[in-house]
Formats: structure tokens, C-alpha cells, sequence
């Protein structure tokens, strides 16, 4: 790892990128819970009537970018993230360290000496449960117990509300709308104990594989803050390890809640183990594409012994949710000859073809049981994957599509049954008009464990804006309840996501995230919302760009029109020069209306002459 | 005009934007109605089972870019588009050439010496209704009388089914959705009649000033597709005359049905006459703007003489519709002091301010029945002006916006009765949960007049990406009902929008509105997405690209890459490699069964071994 990348990403998350933040910690009650929150500090508001300085309270902001947004924190890339939370899973004591791997396709490529050029240079023993023990959340949740991962997440949600309450209310005087939730019931201040039951009744899951001890907990259902998951993975035709862990990191910096390290190509392990040393977010993986190079990619091939040791494999890694396809069926496969574009997902196909070839039902839904105690011995979260997700507007919410959702509901019993931690996978591509259906179905067929969908993509007509098709189905179906949204970057269905397409795709979806988290009207989520439109009504304009998304972009297309540095003060903005500017005109309302110490109503009706007289007056002192 | 300007134009909307495509022309029943065509050419599908080709059938497209992507046309900015209604306006005997302008600003521009260098050098004299006629498409259709400006819609409106049944069908066998029309009545086939009856009935408008011959007619209502209009204009700051007709030019390229010129700057009449020359589609203006230039930006000094010459000033150009704010009345402005925003719109902060210098009543809403009779001696279509929209979050839905809502209601009765258009435009910044509401009070209170809404966005924290957080509210609007969206640019709240921003900004608004039209279930909308699937599915790329919204784009993000020209007849995918497609195996799946004569269900049905064998050795054959 290049100390080129070491330096680029501390520039783009350390400050530059996000001017006028800085990081803080909120501490638990439970020992070493400390959660870091980004602060973003915001100038002075200027009175019209005196010019006198009024504060305005930080807006703290959900952070997903972990130590590397911390410029007090130590960091190399050789040695991994610093382990938050061993000594939370230590203290368990029910769990254990393993003198080497449990694969033996793992300890291999640890032993290989051609591979220790790219390998991690520190890879630490892997830990398991100890025999007869599950040391999934979702036990201890059963159990009654708070753990610290559920703690941290829950001063992680309402942080707007617990670490600063000055903030919540930016917005001052103005009442938050609120919302339309669809039937999710999202308390007013989110405890320790609402995590706690929420991860008991598998209506929310905390990914976090206890050999991932450099996570930093989040929490992924429909009555908490609405997630984004950021894709990025080498494949056979391109890109390095470096530039992966590279692209993680930046996608994190930008708000990806969990990244899939979705890699198809060459030293799929190594390039894990970086990611994983690195990732303060929960990393998931398809096993299957893994197992699919060990057979060469012939699908046919795939085994049960070959798969159930790949999953081992990245257990003992870290990887804290898994996708699987356990619901590609051997009934339901013809439905998909009569669909205009067949099966699109990649883990879908594979499993069709093993089944087709084999003539015997999928071997992941044969041997679930035996995955589930593979999961709970390291508390690896279940994605069950829909394989048979629609690639298109024609094919939405066919029975190919809601067959699978049934049996996938069926399996979120059993996982339960062993108090493994399931999400279900959606669409994909579907018309606004079917959006919520899929919503519906996938609550009431799978108990309402979360929903996790891949945009859903609203036409099929702009490839290279499928950022942007997907968005507007992620926003609403985010709306109606589903917990993490995948992103989709510009480049979906044309090519690998550069540096630039995860920053735009991982934009596009906090984007749906938020809006999701207004409309449902989530408590504290439109302070940022009020806060910037503060920002923009007072013409601060440093505190406008501060508190957007993209700080960077938003201040650079200003500058573009208005590149002066006195122009973010001016009081008036570029779109329509120094005379014309209805935000300062609204300003002059309020500042006549304050003056008169009479309320504007009152003074319309009383309607004196010359009270026009003196507006009128004044107006010419307005431009100056 | 440079040579240079029209020469890129001519590049970028006369085939090298859109490869593969072609102008065609479809012809009425009534005399010179030839409507415009994008005609997108496909190649053949090569079938799995025999490697035999099978011709696609060519997709057809709405086309808003008029003759600047007609190869043959003879086209000069200098002298302007040709007059294509001008023989359906003269037939008519309702109207007559004026032998000079009405309005006296606009002779004395004419004249005066210096502004030779910018002024257009072919102006046309002034054409208006002869007295006591009414020349508005309205006036037409309550007569009973089929315009041809309305068979040419209708043609327009459903060109897949008309021109072209089967490329309706280019899914074969995959059925349309059917949608959810939130109460419109979209026929299966736009007649002349049906478009008559709508504009009747004040459902839907043709904004067609009888001084704009060069426009190609356009319908606005909720049981058609939904339209986007693109602002563009100059300011104080930033623009020439050239930049902004090349941006219509552009603008329309892309796919915009509408724009507005919201120059505020200098020379407003004189850019005004170059673009409406030069523009196949409506323009609308807002009056206001210029109105406030010619009494030096103070607002107080207005007077309704000034004001009128300019709306005459304008209507005798041939503006196809003019933005009136006259909803925006002396009883709701107390409503805004209290908002988080104020007033944002420009032409309301300027009425405001207007009413609360005099204390009178919005002068606009005082002599609405005098502007009336101005609008339908030109056919000006209304667009009534929302100038208390939300500029936030925390102002959506209010008692300012509603209470004005209220009072455009009331105004298109009046202009009904005088037979004038009218369309209402709408907010502005809603999040996800009250946009219904907007769409359910607009077609209740303003009788279904068709609604024209900008954005809205759906959260505030993401400036530079507005045209994305306003996409999303714009499909869901348009889904309601709204007739048209008017789009936002990424430089929204920033800068003015350059020739790129304007690109965005029509492409996120076309997806909006295709997005709408696909969930309202509008006949043969679903066509174009699945030719492109389908292409997509058979690894056709080039077809994939030329069916795209965008193909250059979608071109170069595939070329980054898999740059080699074989890349894009292989088949497989930079996303997968060689071995590793999705589609591909979807693909073995059918020509499996199809191999087999079985359906495939059938096929797994019985079970047997010796196909699974079969399959297997086939499967080594596979990957070559």
C-alpha cells in the first residue's frame, strides 16, 4: 500500500473534504462505548434589524468514515484499524482463539510464499464460539441482554438528540413535519433497550462478526436511520487490491453505512483480509463467487464441502453478513425462460446452472441448518439473496421474483430458529407504480426482518444514469420501510465504478437514504435540513457548503459564477445579481415587520397610508 | 451568431449525439401537418439455438429537437426556423399583421441605432387577433374545431401506436405493465378528438402564440406524456445572447419540450426575439422580470401600464406562455414572516414587495381579467405563478402556499371564461410524504388545470445535486398527475446553470418523466424500455447505447473499460469477465429448453438423469 493512498485519503477525509467539521466522541455507559459523531460548526447568524451576532448551534452528522476521519488517530494500512471492540467480545467468554484456520483453503494461502508480497502483514488468529455456544446479537438480545454493540448504535442513531439537543431544534421555531411511517414505529429518543428488542424480534440486525473487532457497530432496520450499502470488488478484467481498500475507505468517507466487497477476479482472500484490517463498516460478501473461482468457474462443479469452506474461510476473516442464495429453487427457475431478461443476479444464475446440471434442489437451501450453525459460532448476518431479482421494468414483481421472497421467508424462520441475524434482498428494476408491493409482500412474507434492495431502478432507458433511475426507487421504497438501500453507481450495466462513480453513486443514495428518513419523519432527521436551508436563507454561504453532502462540489460550482471570496458573504447570490434577490426581499419583510413592533398581520390591517409611505421610503436604501 | 455555434449544434443534434438514429416524418389528415420523428434503427437478434439473425423492429421516439436534427433541413440562426403554422394561422381569418409593434418599448428597440449588433435582423411584424376575436387553441376547441395544431399533437402523443405498431410490441410476448393512474383517463389511442375535448374542457393547454409560427405544437395535460421544461436566460452576471440560444438548442436536443427564458440581465428583448426565431418549442417567460428592469430593479415602481406594455411587448414576439403571480395577494405575505425561508420566488418576493409599498391589493390580480383579453388575442397560454411556493423543507405545505393555491383556482375560472389557457405551476421543496397532497389540492382547487411543478426537491442537504434530490420528487409528482416538471439543474441554489448543467438537468427530468409515464401505464411508454432490455440482454451494445437517453455517454463510461470495438459484439460484460455472466447463463438456461423441445418446466418435471447428464456435458462446452 502506497503512501500516496495513505495521504489521499487522509486529505479527503481528514478536513479537506468536509471543511469546518471536526470529530467527536459521545461515551456510553458500558465500558469503552465511545461514538464517534462528525460536528460541523456553523457561523453566526446577523441580525437585519441591529446587525448584531446571534450563535447557531453544530449540526451533528452520522459518521460513517471511522478513525480515518480522526486526525488525532494513529493509522497505517499495514497494521489495520485499532480493535474497538475486543474487549467487549473478550468479555464474553464465549468465545475462542483458534491456533490457525478452520479452511484449509485459507491456511494455504497463508503458508504460500508467492503471496506474501500482496498478503496482510498481520493476520490475527481467528476467533470462534465455543463449542455449544452462538455469540450472535441476536442471542444476547434474546437473552435480555444489552450488549455495548447495542448501546453504541443507539447513541449512533439518535444522536441529534442525545449529544446535542441545541441542534435538534437548529431549525428554531420550526416544527418538523411529521412524516408518514408506513405502519414502522420509530420512537421519539432510541435506547439501548428499543436495539436491544428490535434485534430479539429480527425486525433489525447488528452485522458484526466477532472476528471484526476494528467494527465500529451499526444497526440495519426499519425503525432506525435508513442504511446504504457501497459495492466495489476487483474482477478478472481489472483493478488492484490497493485500489479496492482505496475505494472503500472513500466510500465510507462519503457515507456507505456497509460496503460488499463483491471481488470476482484474482487473490479474492487477500484482498478481503485488507479490506476487512481496514473497515470500520460491516463488510459483506457472495461466498459463492469465491467458491466459483475455486472450481474454476464451472458452477457445475460447486460442492457443498467447497462452499461450506469458503464460508468458513471469510468467517474467520471478519466478513459480518453473507449473501445467500438459498431461494433459487429448482421450481421456480422456468418462470425465469419466459422473462424478457432471465436471471440478471450473478449468484442467481450460478445456482440455476448447478441445478439445472445436477437435476437436484440448490445444496444452499439443502444444507441451511448446517450454514446457520456456521453463522451463529461467529455471528455472521444473513443477506439471503433474491437470485431471482428482475432485471428489468418488464420483468418486475413476476412469480419468479415473489416465489422466491416466500421461500426466503420461510428460511428467515429457521435462521431465527438458531438466533442468526437475517436481511432480505430486493429488486432491482421496478416501476414506480410496483414499488410498494414489493414492500408489502416482503414484510408479511419474511416476519419483517429488514429489507435491503438494490436501488430499485424505475426504467430501463438511461444507462449511465442509473445512479439516478435507482435513486427515486430507493428514495420511496426507503420511505415505505426497507432499512438499507444498495447504491448503483453511473456505470452499472456498462463497466467497473472508478474513484469517481462510488463517490457518485454512494451521493445519489444518501441522497434516497435522507429523503426516506424525512418522509417517515424520523426525529432530528430534518434538522440538517433546516439547518442549511438556514444557511442559504441568511446567506452564510460557508455554512451552506458545510453542511451539504459535497461540500467540495457545492463550492466549487459557486465559485465557478462568482469566484471571489467576497461573493460568500455578499448578500446576494449568483443566480440573479446584486437588485434582484427575492431572499433578500423576504428579509426586508421581516426586518419592516420587526421594526414596527407590530406583527405583519396586524400591521396589514390596520393598513395605515403611512406606513406605505415609510416602506416605501426605506426601499430606496434597499439596493446599496 | 458564430459559424462555429452552428456548427456544433449541427454535430451534436444531427446524428453524432445520436447514432443509429434518423428523422422521419409522419403526415395528418389536415393540410402540412408532418410531425417529427426520432426513428432509432436496431440490429437483428442472433438466436441462441441456430446463430440465425432476427430483425429488430426501430423504436420511435418524441422528438422536442425540431429541425435541427433534420439533416436536410436548410437552417440559418440568422434567419430563423421555418414557419410551419403559418398557412394553419392565416386559413383561419381570425388575425392580422400589424403594420407595427403595439408596444412602444418594443418599437423604440427596434429602432434605436446601437443595438443593431445584437438585435435578430429578420424580426417579423406583429400578428393579433382581429377585434373581438379569440385566436386561443381553447376558443377553438370549445367551438368544436379540430385544429391542425391539435391532430398534430395527437399524432405526436402516440406515435408508437400509430406510426409504428410494432415497435409497440418490441417486447414480444412481454405484456406492459398496466400502471396506476391516480384518476387520469389515458385512451389507449390519442385522437385529434380526445385532444380537443381535453384542452375543452381546460384539462390540458397547447401553448401556441399565433406570433410563434415557427413552433412544432405540444400538449400539457395529465392524460398525456409528461413534459419537462429547461430555464435558461441571462443575468446581471454571466451570459450572451449566442450562450443562451445555444443552450435552447441544446436544451431542446436533449429532450426538453419547453423552455423558459428568465433573463434578468441587459438586452432581454433583443435575446428574447433570437430564441423564439429560433425555437421549435413554447417559451414562456416571466413578464415580471422585465418588466422590474424597466424601472431600474425597484420593485415599488411598478405600475400596471408598464407592465402591460410589456406583456403586449412580449405576445406580439410570440411567447407561448407567460408566468403571472397573480395568486400571491396583500392577505397571505403575513404567512411568510414566519416561515424558515420566506418567499423564494423571485416574481413573488417582487409582487411582496410591490403590495406592501403601496398597501394595495397584487396589481396582477387587479387588472387579471385585462390581461385576459391580452392572452387571447395572441394565444399566450397562462401559467399562474406559485410566488409563495416553500424554498425548504420546513416551509412545504403551508397555509402561505395553500391560501395562493386557492387563488390560482379562482383565476383560471376567470381566464376559462375568457377562453384563455391556463396551467398552474406548483412547489418547489416537499419532502416525499406531503408531495401527494400538492397534486390532490391542485387538481381540487384549480378544477384540473394541468399542473406545472419545479421539482420538487425532496431534502435540502445536497446543493450541487439538486437536480437529483428534485428528480425524485418530480417522478412521484408526475406520477400523480402533474402535467408538467420543470427541471432543476445541479447548480440550483448555486450558480447558473452552463451548457453541461443544462444537459443534467434535462436528462435527471427526462427520467423523471418517463419514470411517471412507465407508473401511470401511458400506452406504449414501456416500448423503449424493453427494446433497450432486450438489447441489453442480448449483449446488442450498440443498440443498448443508441436506445439510451444518452448514448454517448453510455458509450464512453462502456469504453472505459472494455475498450476494443470486439468488446462490444462479445458476449459478456466488463462488470463479469468471460466466465462469469449472468446473462449469459440465462441464456444456456433457454437454449436448453428450447434444444430440448420441452418447456423447461416440463423438463424439470420429469427429472430425468440423463438430461441432467446432458446438460453437464453440454455445460464443459460452454465457457470458450
Amino acid at each position: 500500500m502506497s503512501t500516496t493512498l495513505e495521504q489521499n485519503n487522509r486529505d479527503s477525509l481528514a478536513g479537506k473534504a468536509f471543511p469546518g467539521s471536526q470529530k467527536i466522541y459521545v461515551e456510553g455507559t458500558l465500558p469503552s462505548v465511545k461514538v464517534g459523531m462528525r460536528e460541523i460548526r456553523l457561523g453566526p447568524t446577523r441580525t437585519a434589524a441591529d446587525g448584531s451576532l446571534r450563535p447557531n448551534p453544530s449540526i451533528l452528522v452520522y459518521d460513517t468514515s471511522g478513525p480515518y476521519s480522526d486526525s488525532s488517530a494513529e493509522l497505517s494500512y499495514e497494521r489495520g484499524l485499532a480493535l474497538l471492540r475486543l474487549p467487549w467480545i473478550e468479555v464474553r467468554e464465549d468465545s475462542e482463539i483458534l491456533s490457525a484456520f478452520s479452511s484449509k483453503y485459507a491456511e494455504e494461502r497463508l503458508q504460500a510464499p508467492d503471496l506474501e508480497s500482496i498478503r496482510f502483514s498481520h493476520v490475527p488468529k481467528p476467533r470462534r464460539a465455543l463449542s455449544g455456544k452462538n455469540v450472535s446479537q441476536m442471542h444476547y438480545a434474546r437473552k435480555g441482554i444489552i450488549t455495548p454493540e447495542m448501546e453504541y448504535v443507539a447513541i449512533r442513531e439518535n444522536q441529534l438528540l442525545v449529544a446535542s439537543p441545541e441542534a435538534y431544534s437548529a431549525g428554531k421555531g420550526v416544527a418538523e413535519h411529521p412524516g408518514h411511517s408506513w405502519g414502522a414505529s420509530i420512537p421519539k429518543v432510541i435506547t439501548p433497550e428499543f436495539v436491544r428488542d428490535e434485534v430479539a424480534r429480527g425486525r433489525a440486525i447488528i452485522p458484526a462478526n466477532i472476528n471484526h473487532a476494528e467494527l465500529e457497530p451499526m444497526i440495519i432496520g426499519r425503525n432506525f436511520l435508513v442504511k446504504i450499502n457501497a459495492n466495489i470488488g476487483n474482477s478478472a478484467i481489472a483493478s488492484s487490491i490497493a485500489e479496492e481498500v482505496e475505494k472503500m475507505i472513500w466510500a465510507i468517507s462519503w457515507g456507505a453505512d456497509t460496503v460488499m466487497d463483491l471481488s470476482t477476479g484474482k487473490n479474492i482472500h487477500e484482498t478481503r483480509e485488507w479490506i476487512i484490517r481496514n473497515s470500520p463498516v460491516p463488510i459483506g460478501t457472495v461466498p459463492i463467487y469465491q467458491a466459483l473461482e475455486k472450481v474454476g468457474g464451472k458452477a457445475e462443479e460447486l460442492t457443498w464441502p467447497i462452499f461450506r469452506d469458503t464460508l468458513i474461510e471469510q468467517a474467520e476473516q471478519g466478513v459480518d453478513y453473507f449473501t445467500i442464495h438459498a431461494g433459487v429453487l429448482l421450481r421456480y427457475i422456468p418462470f425465469t425462460a419466459k422473462r424478457l431478461t432471465g436471471i440478471v443476479s450473478r449468484g442467481g444464475s450460478i445456482m440455476a446452472k448447478w441445478c439445472l446440471a445436477h437435476h437436484q434442489e440448490n445444496f444452499l437451501y439443502t444444507y441451511f441448518e448446517e450454514i446457520c450453525e456456521i453463522m451463529k459460532a461467529y455471528d455472521v448476518s444473513f443477506s439471503l439473496g433474491d437470485g431471482l431479482r428482475p432485471g428489468s421494468i418488464a420483468d418486475a414483481n413476476d412469480e419468479a421474483q415473489f416465489g422466491e421472497l416466500k421461500t426466503l421467508g420461510e428460511l428467515t424462520q429457521i435462521a431465527w430458529k438458531h438466533d442468526v441475524q437475517v436481511m432480505i434482498e430486493g429488486p432491482g428494476h421496478v416501476p414506480m407504480h410496483l414499488v410498494q408491493e414489493n414492500m408489502a409482500k416482503q414484510l408479511k412474507d419474511c416476519s419483517e426482518a429488514p429489507f435491503y434492495t438494490l436501488g430499485p431502478l424505475t426504467t430501463d432507458i438511461a444507462p449511465g444514469y442509473d445512479h439516478l433511475t435507482s435513486a427515486i426507487g430507493a428514495a420511496m421504497i426507503g420511505w415505505f420501510g426497507t432499512a438499507m438501500l444498495c447504491y448503483v453507481t453511473p456505470k452499472e450495466h456498462l463497466g467497473l465504478p472508478d474513484k469517481e462513480d462510488v463517490k457518485q453513486g454512494v451521493i445519489a443514495y444518501k441522497i434516497a437514504a435522507h429523503a426516506a428518513d424525512l418522509a417517515k419523519g424520523h426525529p432530528g432527521a430534518q434538522a440538517r435540513d433546516n439547518a442549511l436551508s438556514k444557511a442559504r436563507f441568511e446567506f452564510r454561504w460557508e455554512d451552506q457548503f458545510n453542511l451539504s453532502l459535497d461540500p467540495e462540489t457545492a463550492r466549487a460550482y459557486h465559485d465557478e459564477t462568482l469566484p471571489a471570496d467576497g461573493a460568500k458573504i455578499a448578500h446576494f447570490c449568483s443566480m440573479c445579481g446584486p437588485h434582484f434577490c427575492s431572499m433578500k426581499i423576504t428579509e426586508d419583510i421581516r426586518e419592516y415587520a420587526e421594526k414596527k413592533k407590530v406583527s405583519l398581520g396586524k400591521a396589514l390591517e390596520v393598513g395605515m397610508k403611512e406606513k406605505a409611505e415609510e416602506f416605501r421610503t426605506k426601499g430606496s436604501q434597499i439596493y446599496q
